[in-house]
């Protein structure tokens, strides 16, 4: 089958073996999603090597549960072991033997086919097309703030970036009703949160020490840093990017503040789905082109230009 | 009266004109003790020119309130407006205009007399003695941990570090029932720990990514990075020591580990004159030495030794 392979920090789009592991399902891909994670294995953030993406939807093919063929399906991305002590205290995602769909030990979904346990599959609500449904992992990801940390309707909220992940993130912000500002820089981006009612901010604009929650992500020290400014006293900064190398910072003030840090990846696919189905979020505003899998690079191409949101590519 | 002065990281025993502020009680010291923060203070770790010293247990001389003459007391060394948004949102530690006493624009209590508004005072019960409810202030900053964060009974709990500080965190750790375990380096506070039946642990004993909750009390970039590789994903990291300098950190793995990482500083003082008062903790035992303040300076040099605990100096 064609693929998109990632060997030391190259791309390239191969003819390879259909992967068809035994026990899980397999699944003919519809859709898929270049996310920022791509780009940033693709410049070697963390060592990669095999088929590139994590974002789908798709079609189960064959599976050991018969009654899994034909669905239409998202799947999450990290599958896991069920055995050690992160899967058995309810943290699958953080499974100490996980393999992660086109991150880790697991070929990804720039390919016609990949597999996955069927454990990770999810089935997409007919109301919910492709173009939607292959939102549905970033959207969860959003989604882990609300799940980590309580959001209150008064809360000050400011989002920090409002890119591919932060659009997504600002969109599920804005449900809980608190009073949201977000710091964007490119025009589009900017127009997309407009028309959603989603009010933004100049960095000038920003009062310090103000925020009762801060999410950052930008993956920018720079981000970083303007988030923490803005962050009041006991308040609460949430990390929703990795950083590429070391980011210095000054702890003292963040301890003498009582600031809380949290950290925040992989999130749940159900109330993803839900959200799409009742249509309270619109990913699809952040399409910026659609690729056919032939013309993938040109696709990751597209995608790594500034201000450029998602970039999608057709099986 | 005399005072030992902070001016240029100079310690110096002085005169000075008796501070008597309108409208703040006047409180005559019985006892003070010497905290890690007053040792930075003298390395410069912040700039503080005046009275140093924070902790204390005194007996009020004056006080617009006269039903307050007379009683022995303790104080919180925040001094807040009562008119800022940390104020009316119920942070006065946190108070945007607040002076700190013995460490931020307000003289301290290595002194014959210091004043406080009457608000800051704490009535020390008959059976709580100087020399514990001197630790009344330390005690309180270690019980703001389980203020800001849920310890279940069921936790395993690291403590890095058993200094001064560390010793009051470990003693009121052990009081919510958790798994918890020390490290600790020097003899005389471990033997500390092991009489109160709490466990300590070698560096190299530590399961790496096992931790419920850490907490950080060295201090140290080195005490940092053991707290970090203990916490197990979405554990919970507690900072209870300011750092000196900037502390690089890579971010991305606390980002995908999903840590959570919370800052620590002043906390309540009704509880922890509740402890005192029951004897659920001893701080005494931390007692390493006592000097008149006309010995203070070499008080200072005694508490900067390495392993010494508390020094207290009484008027």
């Amino acid at each position: 089958m064609k693929a998109l392979w990632l060997e030391n920090n190259k791309t390239s789009l191969r003819e390879i073996l259909q992967s068809d592991k035994p026990g899980e399902a397999l699944i003919k891909i519809r859709k898929a999603g270049i996310c920022s994670t791509d780009l940033e294995l693709v410049k070697g953030y963390y060592p990669y090597t095999g088929v590139l993406g994590h974002e789908f939807v798709g079609e189960v093919v064959s599976a050991p549960d018969a009654s899994w063929v034909g669905q239409r399906v998202v799947g999450e991305i990290n599958a896991v072991c069920g055995k050690c002590e992160s899967c058995l205290s309810g943290r699958p995602t953080h499974c100490e033997s996980r393999t992660v769909l086109g991150i880790a030990n697991r070929d990804g979904v720039f390919a016609e086919y990949t597999t996955l346990p069927v454990e990770n599959l999810h089935r997409v609500p007919d109301s919910v097309p492709d173009e939607m449904a292959v939102f549905t992992e970033p959207l969860a990801a959003a989604l882990e703030i609300q799940q980590q940390i309580q959001i209150k309707p008064t809360d000050h909220v400011l989002l920090v970036g409002a890119g591919r992940l932060g659009q997504l993130v600002a969109q599920t912000l804005a449900l809980t009703g608190c009073d949201l500002h977000v710091l964007v820089r490119h025009a589009h981006p900017k127009a997309l949160l407009a028309t959603r009612g989603i009010k933004t901010i100049a960095e000038d604009e920003i009062q310090p020490r103000r925020w009762d929650i801060v999410v950052e992500a930008t993956g920018s020290p720079a981000g970083f840093d303007i988030a923490r400014k803005a962050i009041r006293p006991r308040g609460t900064l949430v990390m929703k990017s990795t950083y590429a190398g070391e980011l210095s910072i000054n702890f003292s003030p963040l301890v003498v503040d009582e600031i809380t840090i949290v950290g925040s990846r992989c999130g749940p696919f159900a109330p993803a789905l839900r959200l799409l189905e009742r249509r309270e979020v619109d990913p699809t505003v952040l399409i910026s082109a659609q690729y056919k899998l032939g013309e993938a690079l040109k696709a990751f191409d597209h995608a790594a230009q500034p201000g450029v949101l998602k970039v999608l590519i057709e099986m």
